[in-house]
């Protein structure tokens, strides 16, 4: 049996131990507020997406907000969210195999519950297993809006997709999702290709509701195309989930938002003048959007990560560093980086507030 | 609350869900002996790091073959190897700070426990928490043999250390430590890199006993090295830990090893000829030493991840591949990978046989 040391609240951000993952709660929950204000104004629902969080306390401050529900990329987080308290969960992604899809349909019992499908065997699958539950499961039609990972091709393909889904009991035909996640944050809201992304979302719209079925929900966008997805008088929710805490790869592009994510870490070895080495590494910051960005340290820059060593280059008055000396790094991806912690250490000016588990961490399955 | 589904003991390979951390026992289990076999030829004790699988399932394992103990790389790691019935555990790195400090000292209550430093303000806090708690800790100054990350310079640095550390109370003087991390995969073990890396801890075994203080340990080297440095005769203790598992990054340098850890995904979506995507991404597999290699699979090739995707490309009889279908990857960094899961699924000839918890996890503090 191993345990954890945590620190209490109230304890000054100073104090606790490194590495960590801090939140500054005012920040993350202003861009919480930020996102629901745009959303009230523009008439479209706030489904925010927890592979960002994967912790129901994030989770019910969006609902609290005035989020719809959640999205969640697997049954494991789907999980973690409905036992965290949360009733409106979509799973924005083909959920297949014996062993998941009845986990999926059993959680139908005690929230609502949507899934993403395209695949008419998957489809077989789910119906089989909501019917035999007797439950029923929103199902939402994943349409390949130009990202080519997964998804149906808009028009015939789709059509005949949706029709598979109405005549399937157990399943409850709800509307198409299309995840426009090849808009990339140093995109502008306004690029082709959300023009293009909201082009194959309408054609496959038209095709659908000709062929008689009404498409209630139309759900899609990230935290950088928000706007211009979000505004279309067909798009009915929105998936953002970047935005709550910001990445460091994102920034300029999202001015609304402020960072709310730091790793802090401590100077464990000062071997010459010009390097120091901080106690984190690999695992625990993810590199796979860039190295973290050092914050308020001047002349101090991340060089390499190794697994457990963090090094940092320094210059001018960087070079006062210390052994024990305190650093905070800005991640480039906050999404990647989180999922490498087990808590989140909730700071409100400076001092801790709320120590939180990350309950769907690892929880892939 | 949210659970783990884990199958039971005897379940077949392709029953267990995806994704899941496979390891081949038979192939785990002999690369342990492998290695143990050559360190007792060449009377060299192994001392594994336990970072690479961070559990003492595999510490034991290590030991009932013959290891005198383990590294780790964390107060964390440490811990869940003595609360794991590991006897003997090497810090191999410089543990700073008000809370790190006391909880390694605290371990030696229960089992035998050292530490490397590079810093006399460390040595300081150290020995005051040793002396405090009434205990005992084994030092080795970590010597700078050119990775260039922490240690303190061979020659009259590390003799000024090594002569803090001795007149240190609750602290005893072990070695020297000298990690050759710059060592990389891709060099031979007979390269001027360990030649130089010799040297140097010949120049600072040379200084320290010159200076009265008898070096009874030297501690270094990898999975890549430890033969060139096991074979010398003032190395007493090899630290490899990826010999147990290797990885992809590895493989024709050593080729005394055989990959024993594999991740098995499944295809979640189908979209067209030439495409499948995978259950698995960035939060199960790691990429800082590359893209997994996809394993008895002719045509198929992982083209990117994802977040929770696993882009395929396929060609020739691999676009028979269904939804559903199963298929078998080699991580390239088996250490950074086997951190962003909950379980081994350790396997024998086809049939789980045991599901191991990675205690030591997200442990990093």
């Amino acid at each position: 049996m191993t345990v954890d040391y945590l620190p209490l609240p109230g304890t000054p951000l100073e104090e606790i131990d490194t590495p960590a993952l801090v939140v500054d709660l005012d920040a993350a929950e202003n861009n919480i507020k930020t996102l629901q204000r745009w959303c009230d104004e523009n008439d479209v629902a706030a489904r925010p997406h927890v592979k960002t969080h994967k912790s129901p306390y994030w989770a019910l401050k969006q609902v609290e907000a005035g989020a719809i529900g959640v999205c969640a990329a697997k049954v494991g987080e789907a999980e973690a969210m409905v036992a965290g308290g949360v009733q409106d969960v979509l799973v924005a992604n083909q959920i297949v195999g014996p062993v998941k899809i009845p986990r999926l349909v059993a959680l139908a019992h005690r929230a609502r519950i949507g899934v993403a499908v395209d695949h008419p065997e998957n489809v077989k699958d789910l119906s089989r297993a909501a019917s035999k539950e007797g439950v029923e499961i929103g199902v939402l039609v994943d349409v390949n809006v130009k990202i080519d990972r997964t998804g149906v091709e808009p028009g015939e393909p789709t059509v005949e997709l949706v029709r598979k889904v109405a005549d399937s009991p157990g399943l409850r035909f709800d509307g198409i999702m299309g995840y426009e996640g090849h808009v990339s944050p140093k995109d502008q809201a306004e690029t082709n290709a959300v023009e293009l992304w909201i082009g194959k979302l309408e054609a496959a719209i038209i095709a659908v509701e000709e062929a008689g079925y009404p498409v209630r929900v139309v759900s899609g966008a990230g935290t950088s195309t928000y706007r211009a997805s979000g505004s279309h008088e067909r798009v009915t929710e929105v998936q953002c989930g970047t935005y709550v805490f910001m990445d460091g790869a994102y920034g300029p592009e999202s001015p609304e938002f402020t960072n709310a994510l730091t790793v802090i870490a401590q100077v464990m070895s000062r071997p010459v003048p010009h390097r120091a080495v901080l106690d984190i590494g690999l695992k625990s910051m993810s590199v796979d959007s860039g190295l973290p960005q050092v914050m308020s340290r001047p002349g101090a820059a991340i060089e390499k990560l190794a697994e457990e060593h963090g090094i940092l280059s320094l210059h001018g008055q960087a070079r006062n560093l210390d052994v024990g000396d305190r650093v905070s790094l800005l991640p480039m991806h906050g999404d990647t980086t989180i999922n490498l912690h087990s808590h989140y250490f909730c700071v409100r000016k400076g001092i801790l507030e709320d120590v939180v588990p990350i309950t769907a961490r690892g929880r892939f399955r």
